[in-house]
């Protein structure tokens, strides 16, 4: 059993490390191959999707996360637009959420997981919801739109025995 | 042409073997490698996906069914948190639904297609939209959160010869 | 490096050609298998789904465009329905939304990025949010639900030398 523990940790960490390669890989693909403009900092998963219809309409700023199955768009067929979204830096944008065409998400700004943002979001801001709305405004967060008191929150889980 | 007809119905049948077969195996691995608390008797879509990197905050109760794409959540990156997602008995999470870290959907409610659950949802709601607001209070579902006339309608259709 | 910026253009083409066929051969799949009713003029990314299910309820009428990682249901699992799922003519479905089983979308509407359409849509109008709104009543538009407006937009952004 003690064994059967251990090898979940072993597989995560090399899990972790193809990970990187994986996302280095994407990040490559898309600056130099595909022409976006993603700060070498940026992170994010796998399954998020910047638009490659247009593709230099994709702008993220330096620290900033994008996570899972984000979408971000740059085109709309049906009005036969090609323009350009923006991420600031300091942003996290939360799993499966979708960036609409023309957006800008001002720094230091959260979007919450499934929201759907089809207005430009000031910085500071948490937005959520489809279509997403401002729920909090002037907040600080750090890098990659980290609250400051989420390592404390994190440091305490982990004394408890609980990560 | 009658053969080609049947054809599918042969496939569709071997498909679900496999099918049985590899949610069997996600199950397995979800609760005995990475800690789950699933019930046996939890039934979910191969594209449904728990969070793996707080798996053990992750809970599902007794003949609740969770469909296709669902995201359940136990993590919160920007504010460090890793907490407890609890789904009761007899519910039915629907498709492309994300349940937020830290909410609970109490026994025999109903989750809408496309949801994104924000807040707790008391026993017997039906809630959906985004953010999900409840619907319908006080309902009776059976196993699987499927409503009582729910045989009947099925049994009609398949009289009519539409099923 | 005038090579390496070839490259994507030839790539490009290939995987549109690549992808001509395999939309092809899903619609055929679709149609001829299991019984849907899609116009041949019908299309669809190659990430949308449409419920297998309860194939012979899904309808999509001529020159609609049913975009990325859309859903069509046309069963309910909680009810025991299985039933007619219906998008009109000159349609455009916009990414990742998804269309609740029994509704109808009227001709030469559009359904924004991410919407959840729970209740049926009056030809002409334009709908979005979870649960989806009419935001534009009496609309006219063209094939494949483009505004008239979109190609003069598209030209525009050509000459700029931005396409």
């Amino acid at each position: 059993m003690a064994e059967y523990k251990k090898a979940p940790a072993r597989g995560l960490n090399r899990i972790k490390a193809l990970r990187r390669v994986l996302v280095n890989a994407k990040r490559l693909f898309y600056v130099r191959v595909m022409g976006m403009d993603l700060h070498p900092t940026v992170e994010f998963s796998l399954s998020a999707k910047f638009d490659m219809t247009y593709p230099k309409g994709v702008h993220v700023g330096a620290h900033s996360y994008v996570a899972f199955e984000v979408k971000i768009l740059t085109h709309d067929r049906t009005r036969g637009l090609y323009t350009h979204t923006r991420i600031g830096e300091n942003c996290f944008i939360g799993g499966r959420s979708m960036i609409l065409p023309g957006v800008e998400i001002g720094d230091g700004s959260v979007v919450g997981a499934g929201s759907v943002v089809t207005k430009s979001v000031p910085p500071g801001s948490v937005v959520a919801g489809n279509p997403a709305k401002i729920l909090r405004s002037g907040i600080k967060v750090e890098a990659y739109g980290r609250f400051p008191e989420a390592d404390a929150t994190e440091s305490a889980l982990v004394e408890q025995g609980d990560l």
